[in-house]
């Protein structure tokens, strides 16, 4: 690892190196700083005894949680955003525009982290929108609209606060467990009100925009050297629960050719997912990630198998097609193995798709910057799809090396960290000037 | 399943019919007897409020085992076979022969269920010896070798009672627990002495020979309507236990093309076992069975899955060819799915080959009693295949309605019962008369 990220910090210093100095842009958030703040907050989590490099456990609610909190909020306090706790624990800061009738910008992340995650996911983000909102007053730049820095609560239990910031959860889900914990009980303990959750919500039309800088979490960026993501869109997910059927009976006596073996048609059905992915030209996804084998004994052949198939795409028109071409492919194993297949559609997620004008100004500000940049979709969701419901809508992506995310191997180089930040700086701008 | 019953006594019915009054030997079991025994037997862990149809749950140790060995005890007492319990929980009769220096013939099997199991693996062979017993009392014939009616204690959970009769049982055994009892407590509880294990043992070459009357458990003899099976031996088994180690990654954001999906790979091996012991003629058998993934989330690309691989055949050498093959496939799986592959033998099954004679004196009693036979190979473990370890060794099969046993579906028709213990009573006086 400390191979890849020397190779990767001696690129990144070699194109800054490149770049003429006359043609940058004078405006530069302070890259230490940012380190130094992201250092900061990764003590929030950190396993005992350990360094930076094994991670964070800062689940949502938790005491590391509540920490991590306190201390954003305190450094969000330092740079006169008087941040307050909206009633679904979103912690919302504010800084004023000159002009009082703007509708604010958005811009933030999260700071919870999945069970040993690391220590970019959503934290570069958060870190990275104060650090933009310090240089606008360490050079004394107005905006016209207020900016919000907002610290989404539970990204990683499913977008909890921006889904209410959104108008969208119902107050069934409080009742929903998160590692232990009702969401009603956690919201509580980092300073929400559940009772009062509807007042979170922001009506649709009332941001003039939201921005969110965030780590890739694949590695495309990484495995082309590219510094910058220009994210189209969030991606729709369809995830499907599969319940094969077969004959569970015993692995001595039954012969090989009367089997109903629910795994063999399984197997299969892994493969499909796979090969039904891959035969067309795209960046659609599909995953069996989670199997479990019934009465699961060396010496039976499995009965039943329960699975997941988990299909992504930004077009949710091709994730439908996946869908049905991996059903009908499943129907002739059906047939193939003696077994019955049933899929049941557990979960859609429509994608959210980033404003176009947002993207030209994230590609216009890479540019200014004299960085290189892509366009990808975003293959995980994030906040932000929760806030395209609300208002135009962009992400940056920043390279993740070797695509690694949710684990304590996560890593971005700190120059890729300071460059998405002055591109969420110079859009920011961009968009504030221009509207969107 | 009421259709194939019927089909299945008709069937017997008509074979009976079929066959000449005058060629048939006078000399037959109680078949009405019998089913009274095994009937009496099922109520000992039948599930409360069941009846026949529901099973039995009588696993070793429990209060249904101690209930139903005290019913055949009982049953034994009365039949004059003074049964005692020895060191092992084996449950040991015996009706004297002629031949006061003659090595004992044992007769036999076991009468321990899995849980959620049914009322013919074990006890048919149980109440058949028994009834082969009566049967000779009935008619006053002595043999000349004294007859052992053997109840082996606990087979289902690793043929612990044969084991330790073979003298193969280790002391460390006796801390292995099955269904949350310790084998010492076990034995215990059931009347043995694990202190004096070692005294249940018997020397190779100590008995003339162990005959066993069992369901098929597979579908063979069902499928082509042959009321007796021939038993070649009882198959060696390989077990192996498999590792293969992918990255697990986030299944949104990491494209197809560099992914490293253990379970991808598990799918492949799947199929490869299923192939490869499926391209050759013959009886041998290749399951997975059990299979896990790791950390089994929808969303997440499996890192790890560990499986079994189990493979059995009355040839070992056949089933170690076999084991080669499917490795040398996994070596290729890895290299095409960037996965490691590691397989460890954890369970190794020698064959037990049935004593060709006996298997012609099973033959012979077949013919006699107008029964049709095939030859096959027991695709399950049996006590005999310990049995066989101290001397001369022949099993005879009944039909398995659908191949189905471990389970309360688990069904021999009556007809099919007494034409077993026809064939194990003929057995025994050929064995008895001829030598083996």
């Amino acid at each position: 690892m400390s191979h890849e990220v020397s190779r990767r910090l001696v690129l990144a210093g070699s194109a800054a190196a490149a770049l003429p100095a006359t043609a940058a842009p004078a405006l530069r958030v302070d890259g230490q700083r940012l380190r130094t703040t992201l250092e900061g907050l990764s003590r929030f989590g950190r396993p005992e005894g350990g360094t930076f490099a094994d991670g964070v456990s800062r689940t949502a609610y938790s005491d590391a949680d509540i920490g991590g909190r306190a201390y954003a909020m305190g450094l969000m306090r330092e740079a006169g955003l008087n941040p307050v706790i909206d009633p679904a624990g979103n912690i919302i800061g504010r800084r004023a525009g000159t002009d009082k009738a703007a509708k604010p910008i958005i811009i933030g992340s999260h700071i919870d982290s999945v069970r040993a995650g690391g220590n970019f996911d959503g934290d570069v983000g958060s870190m990275g929108a104060l650090e933009v909102l310090r240089t606008l007053d360490d050079r004394k730049i107005k905006t016209r609209h207020p900016v919000e820095l907002a610290i989404w609560s539970n990204e990683e239990g499913g977008t909890v606060g921006s889904t209410a910031f959104a108008g969208r959860l119902g107050p069934d889900a409080l009742d929903n467990l998160y590692y232990g914990i009702k969401l009603r009980d956690g919201l509580k303990r980092i300073g929400g009100d559940p009772d009062r959750l509807a007042q979170a919500a922001r009506p649709a039309g009332s941001i003039h925009a939201y921005l969110e800088l965030h780590i890739e979490q694949g590695g495309i960026l990484d495995k082309d050297h590219i510094p910058i993501g220009v994210v189209d869109g969030i991606v729709a997910i369809d995830r499907y629960e599969v319940t094969i059927t077969g004959f569970a009976n015993h692995a001595g006596t039954t012969p090989m050719p009367g089997r109903r073996n629910a795994l063999i048609a399984a197997a299969r059905l892994i493969e499909a997912v796979d090969s039904i992915v891959k035969r067309e030209p795209g960046r659609q996804v599909g995953t069996v990630g989670q199997l479990a084998v019934f009465p699961n004994a060396p010496n039976v052949i499995p009965g039943r198998v329960e699975m997941t198939v988990e299909l992504r795409d930004l077009s949710d028109t091709k994730v439908i097609a996946l869908g049905a071409a991996v059903q009908a492919r499943a129907r002739e194993i059906a047939l193939e193995t003696g077994t019955d297949m049933h899929f049941r559609l557990s979960e859609r997620v429509l994608p959210a798709l980033a404003t176009p004008a947002i993207q030209a100004h994230i590609e216009a500000a890479a540019k200014s910057l004299g960085l290189a940049f892509i366009h990808l979709p975003s293959g995980a969701g994030h906040d932000a799809q929760l806030l395209a419901k609300l208002g135009p809508m962009g992400m940056i992506f920043v390279p993740s090396i070797d695509g690694i995310s949710h684990s304590p191997k996560e890593l971005t180089p700190w120059s890729d960290c300071a460059n998405g930040a002055n591109v969420l700086l110079h859009t920011l701008l961009a968009v504030d000037a221009a509207g969107v």
